[in-house]
C-alpha cells in the first residue's frame, strides 16, 4: 500500500496544536502568534503537507465523479427535498461533465468507513454531503483527508461559518418564515402562530428564529412568543394533536407557519382548512392539495455546490470563503374552502 | 481506438436474418429452419461473436458499478416512485459490493449517446432502465451492444415475454387490481368504478385490465364497464373533472379505483371523501392523507433486478427465463368522514 499522504491532523499533532489552528497558519496567518505559527510552519515543511492535494487532482483528472450519500426511503412528505436536491444535482453536474456516484450509510461512523472505501478505491473525486448537524464527525474527517467536500447544510456549531476548509451552501430558513410572516400580514393575518419541531435541531431552530424575530420586530414580547408556538414531531398525527393544543392555548390566530408540510398538513386537516397555513419544502403534497410553503430552491442549492466544488483548494485567506445562504421562496397559495376530506 | 466488438447486428446483417432468428438461434435453436440456423452459425463463427462478452466482463471485475438513469424532478405525487426503487437498488447493490452511478438524458436517443459514453469509458458494467414502453429503441441498443442490462419494466409490445436477451422485471398491476377490486368487495362495495389513464400506456392498460376483468367474472358485461370508467390526464385537477363526468355517468358508484394517487387524491377531494377510493403506488401522500393505495414493492422490485443481472448471460435455452413478476399489495386505509379540506 502506497504511504499515507500527511494530513491536517498530523500536522496538528507534530506541533502540538489544534486543527483550526493549523488552518489559521494556512489561510489567517497574521491571527497566530509568531512562535505557534513558526512551530505549526515548522511542521508543515517537516512532514510534507499539502493541504487540498486531493482538492488538486479533482481539477485535473478528466472524468470526475462525485460521491452523494443515498439514505433507505423513510417514507413521509418532507424527506423528498432530498431527493430533488439529488435530481438537480445530477443533472447540473453531468452538464459540467462530472458524474454522480451514490452510497450508502447506516450512521456517521458507517458513512466514515465508506469515505475510506471510496478514497482509497480512486473511486469518487469529491463529495457532496447533505443534513449536517451539530458535532458532524463526517467534515472533520473530509478536511482531516484532504479530500475536497461541500455540505448542503451550514457547519452548525461551528463558530466560524466562513472557515475556509469547509465550503458549504443553506437555505436560510430564517430569512423564509420572516418573508412568511409578511406575506401572511399583507392578506390581513395579525396572529401568527408557529408549529416548530422540538429545539435542537438546526434547520428547526432557524426557522422558528425566523418567526420569532418577526414577530418581536411588531413588538410582541417573549410572553406572547411562548402563547403562539407548540412543538411537534414531525408526523400528520403528531401536528393534529399539536394543533389543538396550540389553538387552545391561542383561540385568537389568524394564520399558522409550519416547520415542514408534514406538520402544516396536520394543521389543515385538524382544523378542516379554515386557517391559513405555510408549510416548509413546498413538496408536491403542498401543490396537489393547495396551500402554502416555503420553497428551498434546490436547483439553485444544487448549481452553488457545484460552483463551489471548482473553489475548493482556492480559497484565499481573507477571501470570501467558500459558502453560499440561498434565500428561499415563499409559495402562496389561494386555500380553498372546507370541502370535507379526510378525518 | 480498439476493434470494436461484434455485435448481435452485425451477425444478423451478414447472414441477412433478424436480430430475433439470431437470438433464437443462440437460444432455441430447435425452433430455427436447419438451413438459416446453418448460415448465422457460420456468420457466428465467421465474425468471432461471443454473446454477452461484457456480461462475463461483470461478474470477472471486483468493483462493479451499474448505472441507473435520474430523470429531472417533475414534480406531482406518483413520480416517487422511481425514487423509492433507486432507494432501494442503491441500498440492495450496496451489500452486493455494486456502486449505483447515476447518469441523465432528455430523450432516447440522447440515452443512447450515454450509453456510448459510459460503455466507451468503462465506466459501468451493467445498467437498470426503470419505465419502459413500446418500442423502446434503448433495449435494443444494449442488447446489439451486448450490454448487461435488467429493466424495472416489461418488454412492452414484444410478443416473446422471455426473450433471453431482455431480462426484466416488473410489477402485475393487472393482479393488484383485481385484488383491489376484491377487496372493495369485502367491505360491501358493489359497484366498483374505474379512474383510468388514456389508453395506449403499457402499465396504465395492464392496471384498467385488472379492473375490467374482475367486473366480468361478475358478470358484468362490455357495455356496463364502459359506463362505470373514464379516462383522465394525471393531474389532480383533471381528475376532478373526470370523477364529475365519471359520478354523472354513474352516480350508482360505491367506491373508485384510480391509476394512481394523483387521480386518486382527485377522486377523495372530489367526492369531499364520501367514497371509498383505491390509488396506485401508495405514495407518502395517501400514507399522510389516509386512503387505501396499491403498493409495487419496490424493494423486492430491486431485489430482483440484481439477482436478475447476476444471471445475465448464463440465461440457458429452455430454462426458466430472465424476469420476474412482482404481485403487488393492497393497502386498505379506514378513509375517515368528511371533515373537511380544500375547495
Amino acid at each position: 500500500m502506497a504511504r499515507r499522504l500527511p494530513t491536517i491532523g498530523d500536522v496538528a499533532r507534530a506541533a502540538s496544536v489544534s486543527r483550526q489552528t493549523v488552518s489559521n497558519v494556512l489561510n489567517s496567518p497574521e491571527i497566530v502568534r509568531a512562535q505557534t505559527r513558526a512551530r505549526v510552519e515548522a511542521a508543515i515543511a517537516e512532514l510534507g503537507y499539502r493541504p487540498h492535494a486531493a482538492a488538486r487532482r479533482l481539477r485535473t483528472r478528466r472524468a470526475s465523479t462525485i460521491a452523494v450519500r443515498l439514505d433507505p426511503f423513510v417514507g413521509g412528505i418532507s424527506g423528498a427535498v432530498l431527493d430533488r436536491f439529488l435530481h438537480a444535482l445530477t443533472e447540473r453536474a453531468e452538464a459540467k461533465g462530472l458524474s454522480v456516484m451514490l452510497y450508502t450509510a447506516t450512521d456517521a461512523a458507517d458513512e466514515i468507513r465508506q469515505f475510506r472505501r471510496l478514497v482509497d478505491g480512486a473511486v469518487v473525486d469529491a463529495f457532496v454531503l447533505a443534513a449536517t448537524y451539530y458535532g458532524d464527525p463526517r467534515t472533520e474527517w473530509l478536511i482531516e483527508h484532504g479530500q475536497p467536500f461541500v455540505t448542503f447544510g451550514r457547519p452548525w456549531g461551528i463558530a466560524d461559518l466562513s472557515d475556509p476548509l469547509h465550503f458549504w451552501v443553506d437555505v436560510d430558513g430564517r430569512a423564509g418564515v420572516r418573508d412568511a410572516v409578511a406575506r401572511l400580514r399583507e392578506t390581513g393575518a395579525q396572529q401568527i402562530g408557529f408549529l416548530g419541531w422540538p429545539a435542537g435541531s438546526g434547520t428547526g431552530d432557524e426557522r422558528r428564529a425566523g418567526w420569532a424575530a418577526a414577530l418581536r420586530e411588531s413588538g410582541i414580547g417573549d410572553s406572547e412568543l411562548v402563547r403562539l408556538t407548540v412543538e411537534s414531531e414531525d408526523g400528520v398525527a403528531e401536528a393534529r394533536a399539536a394543533t389543538r393544543k396550540l389553538l387552545a392555548q391561542a383561540s385568537d390566530l389568524d394564520a399558522i407557519i409550519a416547520a415542514s408540510d408534514t406538520l402544516a398538513l396536520g394543521v389543515l386537516i385538524e382544523t378542516a382548512g379554515a386557517l391559513p397555513v405555510v408549510g416548509f419544502d413546498n413538496t408536491p403534497v403542498a401543490e396537489a392539495i393547495g396551500f402554502s410553503s416555503i420553497d428551498q430552491r434546490v436547483d439553485e442549492v444544487a448549481a452553488a455546490a457545484l460552483e463551489l466544488l471548482d473553489l475548493v483548494g482556492h480559497a484565499e485567506a481573507g477571501g470570501p470563503g467558500g459558502h453560499r445562504l440561498i434565500a428561499p421562496d415563499v409559495i402562496m397559495r389561494a386555500q380553498g374552502p372546507a370541502l370535507g376530506l379526510v378525518g
